[in-house]
């Protein structure tokens, strides 16, 4: 063959090389040119169409680079057999499918809400631009895979004031969330670990535990925390806890049940308590508690803080503090993971909470929700004779227990949400529904992101539904 | 007991109550107040210290939630049985072991290197600033685990302008990076996966699968990508393939080979191809080649995209597009795992690729990177008697392979070392060194992170003691 039926259109924007490759490559797609039929030359095509020789050049080089046609030395170009062609989907549908459910509460009192209004953006966005004003080049070079050393060292400074939580900065791992942490945490763990969670618990670690293969167990829950009868009668390495305030339950643990489970912890050498700090920040009694990770002397715990709950939930920085004997095993099984944070992410935080605006900004929530907190309660003063209060000492929700057994939790939520009010009932906090077993229904009231008259709207109403 | 030997010192900054916190809680943990013992009356012991009762309650209160005291009514507080105490270790060292190896190297031209002098800084700084501005309260807070639609819209338009992936934003999930996507792929599909790869490789994907417990094959390379023959022949049900440049060995897969790896993958319902389209950015002659996702018809092909090679790999964001049938189980085994990417960098990413600055960057980086690669060239002519030099159409590095059989890797990546100049020796990209079975050295050069005098002095360098 020595010439192709090609229509070179000059005015139509598209490079002319590109032309010339379209119309054979479609020639191929659609069967037309067949395998191991010739080209014309390069030389006689740019004849024939009056154009650069180079330009057709182009277009075949194009060719080859895809493996539509080859050259053969001395020979040639040749169609390549390229097996069965299919056509490329010509059309993009992009459906705005995805499109958030309206919230459609008056009042949606979620223990998971957060307020954002205190949160000091003009310093977040100041340092924002000196991090990235100051650093050119090197904050876009790839970072430490535990995270960059300074950010490291910051936190490690952090935890020891505020939790007193002991370690170094080489035992700090920063991660995108915990979600993402406690998959990592698989990884590091490696395959046949049993884990003890508490029930009703944070369903999202069971179910990422789950989903590495562990075993799981579930411990009941008793007025100090984790059941240590069930634990010490089940075959779990590893124990899940909230000591500094249990979720759902509110539970903060005293210090006698901590020594317990770390006595449980060093009575074999595979044993490690896994302590998710994740709401420490936020206590209205006295100072706050100690991790237990503080009194950690034997290497068993594994701790983990977060900045998506005490700045934002949209801020995926958290990081996990793992005991000494763990390195090796994070080196071997994880290592070579590369850092999920951003190293300019990294760098605002760590000059956000080195600068003190994060303790500012904490001390300042702190106030903001004991404000709505101490509010909520005095709303609640007339139910006081229906429900049972509790877990108001810390989070940001605190607990109703219905004090007749006729009241369904169901119910409850129900006539709630009849009336324009989420709430959320504790059996969704159970591993399994139906491990909710409690005669006395139980709901969760979550403040922090209702301002004050909305608390007090949403109560009244719930007043008159409920009482 | 109705006393306490407790001093307070009125001048020293600590609050009253803390100060009998911190006395009687040391008592109780240096077991001088022990178990089952009464304490003062909260009366007493004000009247004793001549402070406000309240003060004494709050210390009591502070010692209650934290279980080293219980109040039983109409009786007082008592010591609580806490066990066996362990004291707080008082050290902090916060040791600074970690200090970067310094690069003892005059050149480094390792593949991985990126260049970042023509990133455009200030434009990156006006979107940060204008992202944080705009938006306040909205986008700190939580975000759709697969990240925001918006972002994914906009990836959506980019990969099908620019790789002809067809996609809807509800197939494309965004992560803190490969390595975590590939970690989140492993959840998605779940066990007892086979999957084979090219040998050499990206060692990290290996690694990952290998850690998710995947049954791995590697597969040979011929000139046109994996061998066919091998996969047949394997009981692999998912291949990984990089079809633009496959790395380290820069083979572009032509459109038979494609065709054929579809094809097998529609053989099995549970067959997948993995492709990973790392840098199809970079490539110097004519234009990009369509991803392989673009002749998909059939769901087989899962898309991996990157900006941590192409913007910095400090900018954790890479993306996934998954096949319309494996969405369902991305719901079931991955789903409840929220987004790993800050909704900030989300949102400047969207608008660094929405309004055009991420093509005209990469514009400009092509050029930039033709420019080096072009120079590198001219500087390699004089070693095309003694290497041939492959994998030079697209990509960052280029490939030396020795004419002789008698030059090892390691001499030439010794010798190198010697005077100062950091190469690469294929081998290292074998899953196992051991693979390296090549009867002629190959050395990889990378040239993105040189200049172009870098470039030409540290090949007069190689000229000199490998020629």
């Amino acid at each position: 063959m020595n010439e192709l039926a090609i229509t070179l259109d000059m005015e139509s924007g598209v490079y002319l090389y590109e032309q010339i490759y379209q119309y054979i490559k479609n020639e191929i797609v659609e069967g037309k040119l067949s395998s191991k039929e010739r080209l014309p030359s390069t030389r006689a095509l740019a004849e024939h169409l009056q154009i650069a020789r180079s330009t057709v050049e182009l277009a075949y080089e194009q060719l080859v680079s895809e493996g539509y046609i080859e050259a053969k030395p001395y020979k040639g170009y040749f169609i390549c057999p390229v097996g069965e062609l299919y056509h490329l989907k010509k059309e993009q549908s992009v459906k705005r499918e995805e499109i958030k459910k309206e919230n459609s509460y008056l009042f949606d009192l979620s223990p998971n809400g957060i307020e954002m209004k205190a949160f000091p953006f003009s310093t977040w966005r100041r340092i924002s631009k000196n991090v990235l004003a100051e650093h050119q080049k090197d904050i876009f070079e790839p970072g430490h895979p535990k995270g960059d050393f300074e950010f490291r060292d910051t936190i490690c400074r952090y935890v020891y004031s505020f939790r007193g939580v002991n370690c170094e900065p080489e035992q700090i791992i920063i991660g995108a969330g915990n979600d993402y942490l406690l998959v990592l945490l698989g990884k590091i763990l490696g395959e046949h670990q049993r884990v003890a969670m508490e029930n009703p618990t944070y369903k999202r670690a069971y179910r990422i535990f789950s989903s590495a293969g562990y075993e799981m167990s579930t411990m009941p829950i008793d007025k100090n925390g984790m059941s240590m009868e069930h634990l010490r009668n089940s075959q779990a390495n590893i124990a899940y806890i909230m000591p500094s305030h249990q979720f759902p339950t509110g539970v903060v643990m005293p210090i006698g049940r901590r020594m317990e489970l770390l006595k449980w912890a060093e009575e074999a050498e595979n044993r490690y308590l896994i302590e998710d700090d994740y709401d420490s920040e936020f206590r209205y009694k006295g100072k706050p508690i100690q991790a237990l990770q503080a009194w950690d002397k034997k290497e068993k715990v594994i701790y983990m803080g977060t900045f998506s709950k005490s700045i934002a939930p949209a801020i995926r920085v958290s990081f996990m503090v793992l005991p000494k004997p763990l390195l090796e095993q994070y080196e071997r099984n994880a290592g070579f993971l590369s850092s999920t944070v951003s190293r300019i992410d990294q760098a605002i935080l760590n000059e956000f909470i080195g600068a003190g605006h994060y303790e500012r900004y904490l001390n300042k929530m702190r106030k903001i929700y004991r404000t709505k907190h101490d509010c909520l309660l005095e709303c609640l003063r007339p139910f006081k004779n229906k429900f049972h209060i509790s877990g108001e000492n810390a989070g940001l929700h605190i607990i109703l227990t219905s004090r007749e057994k006729g009241t369904s939790e169901e119910q409850l939520a129900n006539t709630a949400e009849d009336a324009g009010i989420k709430v959320y009932g504790m059996s969704n906090y159970f591993v399994e529904e139906k491990d909710a077993k409690d005669e006395y229904a139980k709901i969760l009231l979550g403040y922090a992101s209702l301002s004050e008259e909305e608390i007090r709207n949403a109560l009244l109403i719930l007043q008159k539904i409920w009482l």
